[in-house]
């Protein structure tokens, strides 16, 4: 099989964490025999010192001609204070509305081997294993107007939530047919006491509902959720939300199994190909020094094969290889929990191909 | 000291723990030589079955007769499919407005007691101490448009968050004077980097700190609070933030020491009196049981005595009371974690009015 993969850096760590990636995918394709081609693109904090722009029309074109692109981290503490639109995650924002990614899919599972590093206790995450989907082009983040007003003389502010019911329905179906294949139950959150668009957001389940009789929906609060997550994370199958709402709830999930750096999500397009990256950020604090945790972008690499190419022996052969390693006690520094032996980037990633 | 106290049961198990806040208050009157007169009002599901609105205008009365509120719980599975203008919460949202209360304050403290109930590990919470300083009657649960609308011949919707920068300064600089009478520290929870009313909040918190010079001031964004509010809890003092990110956050900060019916919250108003009321819900399915804990809203009793009446020596002695019962190992059944003997409601109240 032969794929263009676009790569985007990023800042921090993002280069470390997919040049990792890189590795694992060239070795999955010298060994299945596939051609994978990478074509280096620009986004974020570099491409604004070196373009101007934190996503120039050429990252875009690379993004649009290639059949997945694979995304490191943004954002550093040299472009905190520029202004809204010469700051690094403007080119996320903008990525995501270019390539019509309208989803966001975070998968949170225990990892037994790293129960340690978790703030809960064991039994609240032991089998943790569910799926947050994030609509991802819509809601606050992109209505209009957001400015500055006057009312009555005065300063005041405003942003704009907007929701098409079609953005709903293509988030909320794509929920449906994930939990269909998996424990079959669609928590849908929301604030519908509150928010008119949650109201017709908790309509559109109600209405997708009865096309999938097999899985069961639920509605939560968001407030509730927040609370949820921590007092019985087990509860959930698949979670959807609208955008902002989903911001909050899956960093807040992120942290639950203490297994942040290890982590993948991938941005479903409407169109296009589809964009992988870990969960985690660009870390400035440890770049560029070996002590990345790699894993959370190598299973952002898996989910490309299994669900932009299609190729689930490959895929598992890549996650087969990260648990391989872990069980042999490799750990990079965030995962490590006192033990005394830090594996570096570098090493994380020799073993993971090694037991590939 | 002569005072007028507005109670407003509710629903559910609001009628339980009122009747045990006014228990106590009647026994501190009774003790310190006060005199305590009680108005009851109805608010929410019972309200709407026997006026037909969740905020009939006499409870609306009684209140700005008072010198402050005691607030039960609204809401039940009973109205749940009412249309929006006759559920229980429209009576919260309302008397929120009507009465100003433009301040929601959450202290989430740790007790000692109580950790095996928490889903954290012991060392994660050990002396959290901090409080939550929720703005209460602006941003999207107010703003206008809130409607459906229809765009380009498409079913869409819109809601509004909208703020005057006058509501942010007044929420914020309470912020920063509870801090300054504390540990010194406020953080700011926004989402600057995609909000512009979220650029304007922390622009105003940067010009209200210019007046508090020993008073930190950190700006963190609403993910990623989120996620330190369970990896880091002990690092908060006072958390500042907008209505619907501080309804979000403060629900989930409130499950972290696992004693959420214990926790009790105050509502400032602008120029009249404040409410008191406990974090927790009506729980309908363990209403009229005597079951309740009822804790929550006895120790939100103290805090108006402190804060209303300043009467600090008798909220101490309520504070105190309720520790003693609980050293002596009383428990209710959401703090028993598995403890064989249960107190009951009625006992609780009985024995923390023994400690006085
Ligand atoms: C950087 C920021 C704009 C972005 C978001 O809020 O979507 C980030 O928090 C994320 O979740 O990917
Ligand atoms: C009932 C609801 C409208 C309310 C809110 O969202 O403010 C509640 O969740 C709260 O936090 O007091």
């Amino acid at each position: 099989m032969k794929r263009n993969i676009a790569v985007l850096q990023g800042d921090g760590i993002g280069k470390e964490v997919t040049r990792g990636a890189v590795e694992i995918l060239e070795a999955v394709a010298q060994r299945y025999g596939h051609d994978f081609e990478f074509q280096y693109g620009e986004i974020g904090g570099g491409a604004i010192d070196s373009t101007g722009s934190p996503l120039p029309d050429e990252t875009v074109e690379i993004c649009k001609n290639s059949d997945a692109v694979l995304l490191g981290a943004v954002g550093g503490p040299k472009w905190d204070d520029q202004p809204a639109h010469l700051r690094p995650e403007r080119g996320l924002l903008k990525i995501r509305k270019d390539l019509n990614l309208y989803a966001n899919i975070r998968p949170i599972s225990y990892y037994s081997s790293l129960s340690e590093s978790s703030p809960l206790k064991k039994e609240f995450i032991e089998d943790v294993d569910f799926v947050i989907v994030r609509e991802l082009t819509g809601g606050l983040y992109f209505g209009k107007p957001s400015e500055r007003v006057e009312k009555e003389g005065k300063e005041a502010v405003v942003d704009t939530l907007f929701y098409q019911k079609s953005e709903m329905k293509r988030i909320i179906e794509l929920a449906f047919s994930l939990a269909s294949e998996r424990k079959k139950k669609v928590t849908s959150v929301d604030k519908a006491n509150v928010l008119e668009s949650s109201r017709m957001w908790r309509e559109t389940a109600e209405e997708i509902s009865k096309d999938y009789p097999d899985v069961t929906l639920e509605h939560m609060l968001v407030d509730n959720a927040a609370m949820q997550l921590i007092k019985n994370p087990k509860q959930f199958d698949i979670i959807v939300t609208e955008n902002m709402f989903g911001d909050i709830l899956s960093d807040e999930a992120s942290v639950l199994t203490g297994s942040l750096g290890m982590l993948p999500s991938a941005s479903i397009s409407t169109n296009g190909p589809n964009l992988y990256e870990p969960i985690h950020g660009s870390a400035p604090d440890i770049a560029g020094k070996n002590l990345a945790n790699p894993i959370g972008t190598i299973l952002s690499a898996a989910s490309m094969l299994r669900l932009s190419f299609g190729l689930e022996d490959e895929a598992k052969a890549v996650e087969q290889a990260v648990e391989t390693v872990l069980e042999y006690g490799l750990r990079t520094g965030d995962i490590a929990n006192g033990q005394p032996t830090i594996t570096s980037t570098s090493e994380m990633i020799a073993e993971i191909k090694a037991n590939l």
